[in-house]
């Protein structure tokens, strides 16, 4: 399998995304891959991995897009040239099965939209994340590619995000919930409501929907899917980022006040190892933009090497295990009700 | 200064209530009541505190309100009679200068817009949250009151929550974000930019207008007041406080999983009292229905004595420091501006 990466983006560059795309490589040696990037940052540094080099195909850009671009002035700059374009231009063509990109999230959306085009059925596309919870992990969506959905759209999520959890993991018929406040089902908004009585009545082979969920119910893993219009998502997945960094900062600040607790800190030392690694970002790194016609995957751009050889395996992972046939099976099961009706 | 209690709400009603209250008149023995509540389930409890039971004056109330009534069958059935219409109606009558009710939140929200309407130039009321931050405490508001918001409701919230933080801080300029996605100027609702656009615009000498926030800037700390609408506020609560038990759900099964965890735990078990009281959260107990003709504290239905006191004393607080005058004030800054223009 051939893997299409962006090695211009991220807060650093081709240094993390090679590193990364090397670990990957180490477990999963079949993988092969087109780099691209301007030839003189991204040749000494892939010079670094052997390993990496003897399996890649590389493409000099000479256009980068910068992290804070507006997504209409990176289109503008980068499209047809840019290194994020013809990375996503290379799945586009059938030469890379997925693309990694840990470049300006806002500028790869609007390229890989402008690109590769919804699939069939598909409104528009999401960006879901990978939730850790205290049972596993579930997938929220949409964290942010839009603000605001018809209940057309939140069903097209659902189906997107069950079909995501399909190519992750054994589990064959996810869970999904609809984000809203409260849980009776007069409550909320009329788009949500509507949508919850889509998925109730599509009886889908490929999802159990649960109903409504709440906030606190993403950290429980109440469901395996989390489905919600954009603003409403990514509000969620910011602030679940700010609670856990505020409580760890205040356990740290506790296990530093007192002798006691320092010493309690050396021979737990252990069990906050293994607690940061449950909290650890690193694990989860990758969201990816659902509903294209390709595999695209958003690496963190602040990640580092083992971040972002998580989100090329997740690349790897979506890619062989059939998520586009997933989303397509689903949705042309509710096109086919609809005619019936 | 009198504050009025609904004796029936909560999940433990009367014991909770009275056993907070009295909590509540240790600390502030000026403080006199007015009970409303079923007599046979509320007087042999106040025969239990009879300090409390010196200062109350006990209303009997034969209609109570069930935790889990809809609002407008609660209203219908509880209006004019019920402990918690009591309770509110004592605030508009002048017999208290604060309603605590620990009971069923839609139906005190439609009870206390019902009986007390809300201040003039206010369109509707919010409820807001006390939350926790990095740098101490914030406020958010709302946190589910109503779905929805136009530019102007979110300035009327502005104005209450930077009233709230004045009436129960020394702040005498509390800072102001709009929750949004992404901070650029350019991003987000239509809505929420009008808002940002009539704060700036406004250089109120009661607020300082910081921009937009996201959600990770809520548990950081880095405005006083959150302002959003009650959807995207409520799913950012209940988020919150789903990760916090996530992590210290984690965190305790790490501290249990190896016997060297279990002695670190020992040493440092005062470090990990001092971290549950920075997350407890009776210790911001007490959300508040701002916008109303009135002082409405509205308490966490699950909490316990500590809990119920400390929304006691914010009733106190609140009226002691002339909320609504504040609230009125700033109002009548923005109505005057607009004329002038």
């Amino acid at each position: 399998m051939i893997i299409s990466l962006d090695a211009m983006g991220g807060d650093f560059g081709p240094q993390i995304a090679l590193a990364g795309a090397d670990i990957a490589l180490t477990r999963k040696p079949h993988l092969r891959f087109v780099i691209h990037g301007e030839e003189d940052r991204v040749l000494p540094v892939l010079a670094q991995f052997p390993k990496l080099q003897a399996v890649s195909e590389f493409h000099n850009c000479e256009v980068s897009i910068a992290m804070d671009d507006k997504p209409s002035k990176a289109l503008r700059r980068g499209r047809w040239k840019s290194g994020m374009w013809k990375a996503v231009e290379a799945v586009k063509h059938g030469q890379a099965s997925a693309c990694i990109s840990a470049g300006n999230t806002g500028a790869l959306m609007a390229m890989s939209k402008f690109c590769l085009r919804t699939l069939p059925g598909i409104d528009r596309p999401a960006m879901s994340a990978i939730w850790p919870t205290l049972k596993g992990e579930s997938v929220v969506l949409d964290v942010g590619a839009n603000i605001g959905a018809t209940a057309g759209q939140l069903v097209e999520y659902a189906v997107m995000g069950s079909a995501m959890v399909r190519a992750l993991s054994e589990n064959s018929k996810p869970t999904v919930g609809l984000l809203n406040i409260g849980v009776e089902e007069l409550k909320g908004l009329e788009d949500v409501r509507v949508a919850g009585q889509m998925l109730r009545d599509a009886r889908l082979d490929s999802m159990h929907y649960h109903g409504f969920v709440e906030g606190n119910d993403i950290g429980a893993g109440t469901v395996d899917v989390v489905v919600t219009e954009g603003f409403s998502g990514n509000i969620a997945l910011k602030t679940a980022e700010g609670t856990a960094k505020q409580i760890t900062r205040q356990l740290s600040v506790a296990m530093h006040r007192t002798l006691m607790a320092k010493i309690g800190y050396i021979f737990a030392s252990g069990a906050f190892d293994f607690l940061r690694s449950k909290l650890d970002p690193r694990n989860s790194n990758g969201a990816v933009l659902l509903g294209l016609n390709g595999v695209v995957i958003k690496s963190h751009g602040g990640t580092d090497n083992e971040g972002f050889a998580a989100a090329v395996e997740m690349g790897h992972d979506m890619a062989a295990n059939g998520l586009l046939e997933k989303i397509t099976r689903d949705l042309e099961h509710f096109s086919t009700r609809k005619e019936q009706e």
